[in-house]
C-alpha cells in the first residue's frame, strides 16, 4: 500500500515546538525566522527530513510559509488551505494571512520593526525569492540575514535523515534519447549564451538528464542531487554515494562524474576560482549557491533551467509510453469504475476504503511503480474541496444520492498518469446533471480545439470556462497543468489556466484538462483527461498550420451524468467517438464480470 | 480636411539628413546614436518637432527606432513596416532587423564594440527602457551616454517648434467628474503607498486630470504638458504659457498651481532639496526626470501612472456621452455606406476620394473635433494590409468584385469612436463571403461573452479567433485595444491580445471588438465594434454575477457578405437583434435618399 491516511501531524505541534525554535533563534541573535514549506530542491513533494514547516506549526498542507517572531508568529497560506491551517496550526500561537495578497516580503514589510535582525535558510529560499525579501528589508529598514544552520534542524530532535533511495537506470526504451544526447543539446545552448557550465538543481531535470529514476519522496520517482552541465557535453553528477550503486557508473560513462552532493560547494569554488561563467535558475536554484558562485568569482548567467522544456516536449518514444501507460491505467480505472457503479452503490463504503480499492486495481499490475499522488477520493460535500485528502478524521460514506470525485494517477516506468471521474451514488439530481454536462461540455471544447503556433495555455483557459461562464459559473483553479514522463504529475513551463504564461504550447508536451465546477457544502464535479499536443498539420480548406490535442486519457465518463439534450451534435459526436476508442482499446484488458456493464458504459447517446 | 494623402518624407532623407547627424555625432564623442520613434511624452501621435527618426531616415511608421554607427546605421521595425521601412528608408544607409526578435538593447549588446559610447536622449526614453539599455552596455562592454543636447536637434535647420495650441476646459457635462475629485482620489491613492507626490507626464493623464483638451497632436485632442499631484489633492500643472489663454486659470481653480513646463526641472530640484518620495511611473516618464530627481534627493517610488486606470474606467456620464458620439458617428459612417453601395459600385473610385468622402459626411456635423486616426482605406488587396496608410503614391481604385475595408473613427467632445466595416464592390465571391461570416462568428462570440471579475483581456482572446482557428485561419493582431473618453483612440492598460496582461477588465472599460482576416495581395477582412464593459450582474439559473459587454457603435454589417448556413441560431438572433437597434436607432438621423436601401441593409435574416 502506498497510501496511508493517518493524520500526520496535529494540532500539538506549535505548542510542543516554537520553544525550542525560539531557543535556537535567540542564539542566533534572531529576531524572526522564515520557514518556507519548500526544500533544498524546490520539490513539490518534500522528504520527510524537510517537513520543517509541519514540525514548527502542525500545518501539513503542501504550499505556505511561517514566520516565526520573538513574541508572535504569522502562517501565509492561499485560499486552498484556509480552513486546514485553522485546524492544524493552533490560533494561541498563530495570526492568519492570506500568502496571495500578503506574501512572505510584504508581510515583512508591513510588521518587521526597523533594525530587527530576521533569518532565513539560504538553501530554501531561490536568488528570485531573495530578491523580494532584500527589496522588503531596505522598504522598511529590518535586517535580512542567510542562516547557514537551520535553526529547526538544531532544535528538531528526532529529524529524519535524507533518503538514500538508490537512483537507477531509466531504459532508453522508455526515455527515447539518450543522456549523452541531451547533454549535447544542453551543451548546445549554453554555448550560444556564452556560458561555460549550468548548475541543475531541480531532481526532475537531473532525472530527466542523465536518464535515472531514484525514490527520495514518494509519488514522484526522483533521485535528490545536482548537476553541473559542461559546454563540451561533459557533466558532473553530483549524488549521495549510497544512492549510486553499482549500475550507475557504466551507465553514465566516462564523460559523467559522479560525486558526492556534499562536494557542491568544492567544485563551485573551483568554478569561481577559474572565473567560469556558470548559468543558473534564479527561480529555482537555492540563493546560497548564487551567492557562493559569486564570492568565489564565477560570473552567474541568469538562465531558466536548460532542461525544463526539452522534457516538457516529449519524444515520439515517450509519447508512445504514455499511450502504453494510459491503456494499462484506463483499464485500471474502468475496473474500479465498475466496482463503484455495482458494490459502492450500498452507501455503505467510505472514501479510505474506495481509495484503498482503486490502489488495489491499480497494483495489480506489475508496472506499478507508485501512485502520482495521492488520491483524492471526495464523497459528496468533501468532492467540492479542491485538493482534497482524506484521512481518518475526515473520512465519510460514499452516501446515496450523491455524487463522488476521484483524481487519481499512477507512475509506471513508460509513463505517468492522472486522470478524475465524477460518478453518482444512486440517482442524481437533474442540477447535477446540468453542471456535469456543461463541465463536459467545456472539457471536450478544449480537447477539441485547433490553434497556432506561439499559443499559451493562457489564451486557452476560458475556452474550457465558456460553457459554465454562459450559465454564470466557473472553477477556482486552473484548467490544466503539464504532466511528466515518469516524473513530476505537476510539471512546467506548459500550463493551462487564466494566468499570464509566456511559454507556448509545443508539440510532444503533455497536458491535463480538466474542468470542474464545485457546489460548496454539497458536491464536486471534475472530468479530467491527459491530452498531448499534436503535431502542427494543415487543416483542409486553410492556409495554416494548427495544433491540437490527443486525449490519451481512457475511461468512460459517466452517461447517467449526461443531459444530451445540451450537446450539440458535434460533442456529442466527440463523446460517442472517444467512447468507441474506450471500448475498443479496454475490452480486450477487462476482467469478464466487467464487461456488460463495460458495454452499456461506453454506449453511443 | 484634417487629412492630407501627400507622403511625407522620401528615400532621400537619410543620405541628405545622416551626414548632418554624424558631424554633430562626432562633435559629442558619439560612436552611436539611438534614435526611437517615441517623443518626450511617448505619445502614440507625435508633434511635427518630434518627427527625428523620419527626418534622419525616412521612414514615416508610427512605431520604430534607428541606431546610427559612425560607419553603417540599421533600422529596427515590427512586421507591420517590414514593406514599408525598405520603400522609405534607403538600402544604402540601412541594415534592416525584426525589433520584435532584436529590440534596441539586444542588437547594441551584439554589435556594439567594447568601450564604444552609444548615445542616447534621456527625454526620449523611460527609466524602464533605459534599464534594459543598461544592462545591453554592461554585457557589451561599450558606454551608454546620456546626451542631453539631442544631436538631431542640432542638425535639423528647419525642425518645427513645439506646438502651442491653447488647452481648454472640457465641461463636466463630458467628464462627469471634476478634476478636484480626481485630484483626491489620486491623493488617497498616493497617501496609502507614502508618496508624497506623483509626476504625471502622459498628456493623456493630464488631459484627464485637469478635465482639459488641447490640440497639440493630431488625432487626440492633447494637450502637452506635466503635472505634479499632491497627497492633500492639490497639484501643479506644467504647461507652455501660450497655451493656458484667460480661461485656464479660472477654471482650474486656486489648489492648482498654473506653471510654464520650463519649470519643470526647478519643481524636481526643490522636491530633491525637501526629500520628497515622488511616485513615478518607470514604463512611462523619461528617465532624465527619475535621474535628476535622485539627483536632487528624492526617493523615487515606482508607480504605475495613478491616472490611468480611473481613465480607463469611464463613469456613466463618460459612457453616456460614448453612447450619444456613437449615434451620430453612426449616422455619418452609415450615409457613407450607402455612398459605397451606390456610387462607389462604378468601380471609378479611388481610396482617397472615399476617405475624403467619408471625411466630408462626418464634418456635417459641428460636434466633430478631429478624426481619431487617419483613416485606413484599404481596396482590393490594400485591404490586407493591416495598418494601410493610403497616399497619393499607393492610391488604387475599388475594383469591380473586390472587397473595400475602411477603418476610421472621429473625436466629439462626448466620446471617440473607431469604426472597421468591409463592404463589396460588386459581388463578392463565395471565400469571401466564408471568410467574412468566420469573422462575424468571432465577433459575436465575443460581443456576446459573459465573463467573471477578475478576467483580463489575455483570457478572451482567442474567443474572437476560435471560429477562424477552426477553419485553419488566424489574424496577425490584437481583438481589442481599449479607446479613450475624448482622447486617444488607442488606451491602455486594458487591452483583449494573445500578449499577457495583468488588468482585469472592469466595468466602464471602453473596449474595441475586431477580429479580422488578411489574405496577402487579394483583400483584407475587419468588422470592429466599440464594447463597453457592464456593471456585473447575475445570470439567471446562475451563482455568480458575469460582466459582459454592451456593442455601442452603431451601423449596419454587410448582409451580402454573410452567408446565413454558417452562422448558428444564436449568432443569427444576435445580428438581427443588433441591426433592429441600427434601423431605429439611426433611422431618424438618415438623409431620406439613404431610408430603402438603410432599411434593406438592416433587414433580419
Amino acid at each position: 500500500m502506498f497510501q496511508t491516511f493517518e493524520p500526520v501531524s496535529d494540532r500539538s505541534f506549535a505548542g510542543k515546538h516554537l520553544p525550542l525554535l525560539r531557543a535556537e533563534m535567540e542564539k542566533l541573535g534572531l529576531d524572526g525566522f522564515i520557514i518556507p514549506h519548500d526544500d533544498e530542491y524546490q520539490n513539490e513533494y518534500i522528504p520527510a527530513y524537510a517537513e520543517r514547516l509541519m514540525w514548527a506549526t502542525g500545518f501539513s498542507g503542501s504550499a505556505g510559509a511561517a514566520i516565526v517572531m520573538k513574541e508572535r508568529a504569522v502562517m501565509l497560506t492561499d485560499g486552498r488551505y484556509t480552513l486546514q491551517v485553522r485546524q492544524q496550526a493552533d490560533s494561541d500561537y498563530f495570526d492568519y494571512v492570506d500568502i496571495t495578497t500578503t506574501p512572505i516580503d510584504a508581510w515583512l514589510a508591513q510588521n518587521a520593526s526597523e533594525g530587527a535582525s530576521i533569518g532565513y535558510d539560504p538553501m530554501l529560499h531561490t536568488s528570485a525569492g531573495v530578491e523580494k525579501l532584500r527589496a522588503a528589508s531596505q522598504k522598511a529598514g529590518f535586517n535580512l540575514v542567510a542562516v547557514h544552520d537551520n535553526p529547526i534542524d538544531a532544535a528538531w530532535k528526532d529529524q529524519p535523515g535524507a533518503p538514500l533511495t538508490p537512483a537507477k537506470p531509466h531504459d532508453l526504451k522508455f526515455a527515447g534519447k539518450s543522456s549523452a544526447d541531451k547533454r549535447q543539446a544542453i551543451a548546445d545552448q549554453l554555448k550560444k549564451t556564452g556560458a561555460d557550465t549550468a548548475l541543475i538543481t531541480a531532481p526532475p531535470s537531473i532525472a530527466w538528464l542523465f536518464n535515472i529514476r531514484g525514490g527520495d519522496v514518494s509519488r514522484s520517482p526522483l533521485p535528490l542531487g545536482r548537476a553541473l552541465v559542461n559546454k563540451d557535453g561533459t557533466a558532473t553528477l553530483f549524488i549521495a554515494p549510497e544512492k549510486t550503486g553499482n549500475e550507475l557508473p557504466e551507465f553514465l560513462g566516462d564523460d559523467v562524474d559522479i560525486r558526492a552532493e556534499t562536494d557542491v560547494g568544492a567544485a563551485m569554488e573551483k568554478l569561481g576560482a577559474q572565473g567560469a561563467k556558470v548559468a543558473v535558475d534564479p527561480a529555482l536554484a537555492p540563493s546560497k549557491y548564487a551567492d557562493d558562485l559569486k564570492a568565489a568569482g564565477a560570473a552567474i548567467i541568469d538562465m531558466t533551467d536548460p532542461c525544463a522544456l526539452p522534457r516538457a516536449t516529449k519524444n515520439e518514444t515517450e509519447i508512445e509510453g504514455a499511450r502504453s501507460a494510459h491503456v494499462r491505467d484506463g483499464a485500471a480505472v474502468t475496473t474500479f469504475l465498475h466496482w463503484l457503479a455495482t458494490e459502492a452503490q450500498s452507501g455503505d463504503i467510505d472514501e479510505i476504503t474506495a481509495a484503498k480499492k482503486l490502489e488495489e486495481i491499480r497494483s495489480r499490475s506489475d508496472e506499478l511503480r507508485d501512485l502520482s499522488f495521492d488520491t483524492i477520493s471526495g464523497a459528496g460535500s468533501n468532492g467540492a474541496i479542491c485538493h482534497y485528502r482524506v484521512s481518518t478524521e475526515s473520512n465519510i460514506k460514499l452516501d446515496r444520492n450523491s455524487l463522488y470525485l476521484v483524481d487519481s494517477g499512477g507512475q509506471y516506468p513508460d509513463g505517468t498518469t492522472d486522470i478524475t471521474r465524477t460518478v453518482p451514488i444512486g440517482d442524481a439530481s437533474d442540477e447535477m446533471r446540468d453542471r456535469f454536462t456543461r463541465v463536459l461540455k467545456g472539457h471536450i471544447a478544449l480537447a477539441t480545439i485547433r490553434f497556432p503556433k506561439g499559443t499559451t495555455g493562457h489564451q486557452l483557459d476560458a475556452i474550457a470556462r465558456k460553457p459554465l461562464w454562459d450559465m454564470g459559473l466557473d472553477y477556482d483553479h486552473g484548467t490544466g497543468h503539464g504532466v511528466g514522463s515518469f516524473l513530476g504529475v505537476h510539471e512546467g513551463p506548459q500550463r493551462i489556466a487564466a494566468a499570464p504564461n509566456t511559454q507556448a504550447l509545443m508539440p510532444g508536451m503533455i497536458l491535463s484538462n480538466e474542468p470542474g465546477y464545485y457546489k460548496a457544502g454539497e458536491y464536486g464535479i471534475r472530468i479530467e483527461n491527459l491530452i498531448v499536443v499534436n503535431k502542427p498539420e494543415p487543416v483542409p480548406g486553410g492556409e495554416r498550420e494548427m495544433l491540437s490535442f490527443e486525449t490519451i486519457t481512457l475511461a468512460p465518463i459517466n452517461l447517467d451524468l449526461v443531459k444530451p439534450e445540451i450537446l450539440t451534435h458535434d460533442e456529442r459526436a466527440w463523446l460517442n467517438d472517444y467512447h468507441a476508442r474506450v471500448r475498443k482499446t479496454l475490452a480486450p484488458l477487462l476482467p469478464d464480470e466487467v464487461k456488460d456493464w463495460f458495454e452499456n458504459a461506453t454506449r453511443a447517446i
